[in-house]
C-alpha cells in the first residue's frame, strides 16, 4: 500500500471535531493545479476539479462501450475447432490463448494494484478502476472461449509455465514490474521515478500496446479465412480496450515526465525495446513453428516491429525499428470491429451514446 | 503490493528454457484444494479450477446487471431541488451526497488496493476487480447528480473534511484500515490474521452493509413523497452493487476463518458496532438536525440497528442490538428497484439473462 493513501490516517487518530470546524486554508477545497501524477499534495478524496480531463473522458468513453463475451455466438468455432482447423492452427489457437489468459490475468493484478496505488490524482486512478476490471472481463471472454470450444482448463491455464516461449514473455514482465513496482517505492528518488515511469511504459506501449495487439493477430488470420469467428469477434473487443489501455498509459506516462521534467535514457528505452522483440520472435517461432495459410512467423515479426514504431512515435520516441513495414495492410482495418460488423450501430444506445471511438 | 504476486519474480530471473521444459510435479496444473483465500500456494495465475465457484457467480452476476448513470433521467431532480425542496430537504440531500462521495472514493481504493492483494485465489480477485469498478461507477453517478443538479462541486467533494459529523465515518474507517490493510502485513501471525478478518468484516458489514445501505435511506424517504425519483433511481442501483459487496465480503471472511481455524473476538466486534453506532448517530443528528418529512434522526439509527443485526446473522454472530425492530418496514421494498420500476425487465436482454438478482 503507498504511503499517499493512509498517511493522514496513520499520522493522526480523527481531529477533534474543533479542528475540523476550525476551517481556513488548511480545510480549503483541492485546487486543480495542486494535482499531479505522482506525490501530489492534493487531497485524493476529491474528484472534482479535474487537472486530467481527458483522464475522465478515457473513464466515460469506455462505459459507453460497454459488453460482454456473452453477447457473441460461439457455436461456429466449436465446429471449426474441432472439424476443421489443421493441427497447425490448433497449435496456434491454443498457444494464442494460454498467453493471452495469463497475460490478462497478470494485467488485472500488475495496472490494479502496482500501478493504481502510486497515482495521486483519483481522476487517474478511476480509469484504471476501470481497465482493472477490464482485465478481469477479458479473463472471463478467455474462459468463456475455452470453455465454448470443450479445451482442457486446466491444462491451458499452465500452459504459460511448460512452454518456454511463453513463459519468457510473462517472465520478463514480471521481473521488470517486481524490481520496479512495490509499493514502498521511494518515489521521491530521481532514479526510482525514472525506472516507475520506464516500467508503466514498458507495461503500456509494449505488454499491452504491442504483445496483445499482435497477440491477438493469428487468430485475426483465422477469421480473415472465415474461421474461428465467434473467438475473434471477442478479440476485436479486448484489442480495443488494450489499445486504449495503451494510449491512457503512455498519456499517463508522458504527463508524468512532463511534471517532473525527466526524459526517459534512451539506452533503457533501446535495450526494452530489444528484449521485448527477442521475447516476441522466440514466441513467434514457437506459436508458428508450422506456418498456416497466410501467416507467419516473419509476418507476425514483421508487425511487431512497425507497431512497435507506433507506439514509439506516441511517446515521442525515435522508430525502434527504422523502416518497418506494414507487414499485415488489413490488420487494422479489420481490427476495427465497427468496419467489420457494425456491432454497435446495431445495439441499443445506451452504451454508445455519440462517442466515436477513438482508434488509435 | 502483497509478497505472494512477485516472491517468484523476485527469487529468480527467468528459468531457463530446460528447466521449464523438465516438467514434472513442479509444473503441474493447480489443484483446487490447493486454494486458499489467504496464504495459498497455488499459482495465482490460474483461474480454474474453482475453489470458490461462488465467488465466479458473484462475477458473472454483476456482469449481469450493469448499468450506467446516464441511463437514468435527472431533469426533474434539478426542478426538485431549486424548487420544492425545503432548506433542511436540502439540507439531509447534499449531505447525504457529500458523504456518499466521499465513501465511494475511499471504497475504490481500500477494497482494490488494501483487500485484493491479500487474496491468494484469482476468483476472489476477480470479482474485487468488478467491485473496484463499480465503486468508481458510484463516482461516477454521484458525480452526474452533482453536475445535473448544479451543485458546487468542490465544496461537495470537501465537505466530509469541514463536516466533524461526516469526518468522525470516514476517518473511523480510515484508522481501522490504516492499522491494518499494509501490504507488508505478516498474514501468518493469526493475531494480524485475526485482524485482517476483523477489518474486512468491518468493511463488508458495516461500511458497505450499514452504513452505505442507511445511507440512501434518507434519499429514499424524499422518494416515496415522489421527490429527487432520479437521483434515489440510481442510489437503487448502487444499494444493490453495496449489498452483494457485503454479501461478498462476509462470505470472504467466514471462508477465511473456516480454514484457518479462526473465530472473531466477542468483544473487539462489540467495539466494532458501538464505535460505528455511535458515528452513525453523530452523523444522523447532524444531517436531520430539522427532521423531514416522514424521516427524523430516531428512525434513522433504529434502522441502522435492524440492519447491523441482520448482518451479524449473515455472519454467524450474536445481534448486536437485540430487539431492535424494522423502524422503516417500506425501506426493503422500495430498495428493490424490480418492484420499484420493473427497470431491467424493459431492457436487452444481454445484461439480465435469467439470473434472479440475489437481495440480501
Amino acid at each position: 500500500m503507498n504511503a499517499t493513501f493512509f498517511d493522514d490516517w496513520d499520522a493522526a487518530p480523527a481531529p477533534a471535531p474543533a479542528a475540523a470546524q476550525a476551517g481556513g486554508a488548511a480545510l480549503a477545497p483541492v485546487r486543480a493545479d495542486d494535482k499531479r501524477v505522482i506525490g501530489g499534495k492534493a487531497d485524493i478524496n476529491q474528484l472534482a476539479p479535474f487537472k486530467y480531463p481527458w483522464a475522465w473522458e478515457f473513464f466515460l468513453n469506455a462505459n459507453r462501450n460497454h459488453w460482454t463475451p456473452l453477447e457473441i455466438s460461439m457455436a461456429q468455432d466449436v465446429h471449426d475447432y474441432h472439424r476443421t482447423l489443421t493441427a497447425a492452427e490448433r497449435h496456434v489457437f491454443e498457444n494464442v490463448l494460454a498467453y493471452l489468459t495469463t497475460s490478462d490475468i497478470l494485467a488485472m493484478r500488475n495496472i490494479g494494484l502496482a500501478v493504481m496505488e502510486k497515482m495521486s490524482a483519483p481522476e487517474l486512478q478511476i480509469y484504471q478502476a476501470r481497465q482493472v476490471y477490464e482485465e478481469a472481463l477479458h479473463t472471463w471472454t478467455y474462459q468463456h472461449c475455452i470453455e465454448s470450444i470443450g479445451l482442457e482448463q486446466s491444462e491451458i491455464y499452465n500452459r504459460y509455465r511448460v512452454v518456454p516461449a511463453i513463459y519468457g514473455k510473462i517472465a520478463l514482465a514480471n521481473q521488470r514490474l517486481a524490481r520496479i513496482l512495490h509499493s514502498d517505492l521511494d518515489l521521491s528518488n530521481r532514479d526510482t521515478l525514472h525506472e516507475f515511469a520506464l516500467s508503466y511504459f514498458f507495461f503500456a506501449a509494449i505488454f499491452e500496446g504491442c504483445w496483445f495487439y499482435n497477440g491477438f493477430t493469428p487468430i485475426f488470420a483465422l477469421q480473415r479465412r472465415g474461421l474461428m469467428k465467434g473467438t475473434a469477434e471477442q478479440l476485436q473487443y479486448i484489442m480495443r480496450d488494450e489499445v486504449l489501455h495503451c494510449s491512457f498509459g503512455i498519456r499517463v506516462v508522458r504527463e508524468l515526465l512532463h511534471e517532473e521534467n525527466l526524459t526517459l535514457d534512451p539506452a533503457a528505452v533501446r535495450q526494452l525495446w530489444q528484449e521485448a522483440e527477442a521475447a516476441e520472435s522466440a514466441y513467434a517461432h514457437y506459436i508458428l513453428q508450422t506456418p498456416i495459410l497466410g501467416y507467419n512467423a516473419d509476418l507476425h515479426l514483421a508487425q511487431f516491429r512497425f507497431i512497435a514504431n507506433r507506439r514509439a512515435r506516441q511517446m515521442g520516441l525515435e522508430d525502434p525499428f527504422p523502416g518497418a513495414e506494414n507487414a499485415l495492410p488489413w490488420l487494422d482495418e479489420q481490427a476495427n470491429l465497427r468496419k467489420e460488423k457494425n456491432f454497435f450501430e446495431t445495439r441499443v444506445t445506451e452504451y454508445q451514446t455519440g462517442a466515436a471511438l477513438q482508434w488509435d
